[in-house]
């Protein structure tokens, strides 16, 4: 059983990449993995973090890198050397790899995925499926959040499908699910899908507002990846601004500086608790094999949880378990 | 000059809302104040905010109120003896009538503001246009914000001139603005509003992600009004969850609570930092008079502040700036 490892994507490949994979290597055992990337410096790298058995790694040479700015589709025809594609190409051709992770460009890894991997039989968009914490110390599957944009509303129907076999599998979530959408009214696409999602076996509770996503009332979100994309970030830019208005409130006097100092450990905890990457990435559901899209800034740790991601997901026959909550997709295209 | 109030909208109607009109002629003066709702209700509540001068106040009755599950379209064509439709009627008719504030049914106000008051010569579609607080202090125009869902390319170029009138108008902003979009890639509609952006004289900064709206960085930032009423209400969500979630921690222990008390003042600077609603609401665009749709939990100081905005929207000449501003509209449809 292997784990493929796109080494040199990311913002702190390759280093924090391959202290990921060494630090999953060491707490866990039953699999191997497989590093793509240029193998003379994986190897001196490697020195700095011993594991006991070297046996465990396997090294695909790959001397190109792809980076954030190219165009995916051109960069994942033209760069047959890259980290990426040799990574992909490696997934889709060994059968003992289980899957894989990457860090870098998502759309060059949705995209290379698409192409190289190929998608389940009978769906139609492969979709991301983060999944994010919710107020209440739960969690909730956004799908899609960013792989396809101007969807139809059967790409939506297929999306909850996946966002429900993916949340039973892998959350012990039943299938409470709803359909991303400002209100009632909603727009042309939320109509048809809405209708469509009548129709399904799905536990659909109909519309929520964008404002309840991290509420823990809903355990799947669909929508198509524009907006996914839009309220992910919106969370994110949120997140971020409110830390640093509260850093910079409690930096003000030497008063707030210790009563600061005396919740460290509790704005730690929200942090964490908020934190959406500290124990993975995000799934792309619907392509062949199981397919981590790590943050961009992913660190060793973050690193780390996506190849457990893999291997658990694995375990738990997650490719297997969507196939076969698929009944209705011949009938919704 | 006159302000027309529906005092029959909002959650808090109508108390709250005749405490903020009462409110605002306390501290300005140079307008007068008309008040739709049930008049004898009115003239009861009346008593117990006592103002100096009653002949500021001019009361059209209205006996039906128009709920928030009711389909908009049909409220505003049915209950014409509502207080926002006679608050739209009064707007339209009286001359002296410069605007009017609801915090009614977003959905109703908007479809009645089209249909009722009607659109500036020009424009296809009026646009909803909240002023966001930036983490840096500043404001940012967030349009649209839910007016208008499926948008045109062309539609969205007029959003962009109308935001960009309303910031040079109000805020004293230069017109720095921006497409709300995932990335650089974005879908069909970004890419030609893009393409048609470029062409106009703004000062079009290009594509942003969602996760900066609130950075300070963009000072209008344009978008469909699903994406903008995604937008919205993520981060409103995103604040609200993690102010509960640092409101939790604080109550966990003594220590904490002694921490949290300590920093009461600045907890309470950051939440008024961002609250958007609290100097008023959101004027909705290229309307032929203003209107401001306040958010509906609004209580009296927020009304008071929506009053002040008609008036000092109509000192700056909001309405003629936006209708000089807009020299492309016909060559952009």
């Amino acid at each position: 059983m292997k784990v493929v490892v796109d080494i040199y994507g990311g913002d702190n490949a390759p280093h924090e990449i391959i202290a990921g994979c060494v630090d999953a290597m060491r707490k866990y055992k039953g699999f191997d993995i497989v590093m793509a990337g240029k193998s003379e410096q994986i190897k001196t790298l490697l020195k700095d973090y011993p594991i006991d058995d070297y046996s465990r790694i396997e090294i695909c040479d790959a001397q190109e890198v792809i980076s954030n700015d190219e165009v995916p589709t051109t960069a994942i025809r033209n760069k047959k050397n890259s980290s990426l594609v040799v990574a992909l190409e490696k997934t889709k051709s060994d059968k003992d790899c289980i899957g894989m992770v990457s860090a870098g460009s998502t759309g060059a890894v949705l995209t290379g995925a698409f192409l190289k991997i190929g998608r389940i039989k009978g769906i139609q968009r492969p979709a991301l499926a983060p999944v994010l914490p919710t107020i209440k110390g739960g969690s909730a599957v956004l799908i899609d959040c960013g792989a396809n944009v101007d969807c139809k509303a059967n790409m939506l129907v297929q999306f909850a499908l996946m966002g429900n076999a993916y949340a039973k599998t892998m959350l012990n979530i039943e299938n409470l699910l709803s359909n991303g959408t400002e209100d009632k009214k909603g727009n042309e696409l939320t109509h048809e899908a809405f209708t469509l999602l009548k129709q399904t076996d799905l536990n659909f509770v109909g519309n929520m507002e964008a404002r309840e996503i991290i509420s823990g009332d809903y355990d799947v979100i669909v929508c198509d990846g524009f907006w996914g994309n839009i309220a992910l970030k919106s969370l994110e830019g949120a997140f971020l601004s409110l830390m640093s208005l509260i850093k910079a409130e409690v930096m003000s006097s030497l008063k707030t500086k210790i009563a600061g100092s005396m919740l460290k450990k509790n704005f730690k905890n929200i942090a964490q608790k908020m934190d959406y990457n500290k124990n993975g990435g995000a799934p792309f559901l619907g392509v062949e094999k199981i397919v981590i899209k790590s943050h961009g800034s992913s660190r060793a740790e973050s690193i780390c949880g996506s190849i457990m991601q893999v291997v658990n997901m694995h375990k738990n026959n997650l490719i297997v378990n969507l196939k076969n909550e698929l009944p209705n997709t011949e009938q919704a295209e």
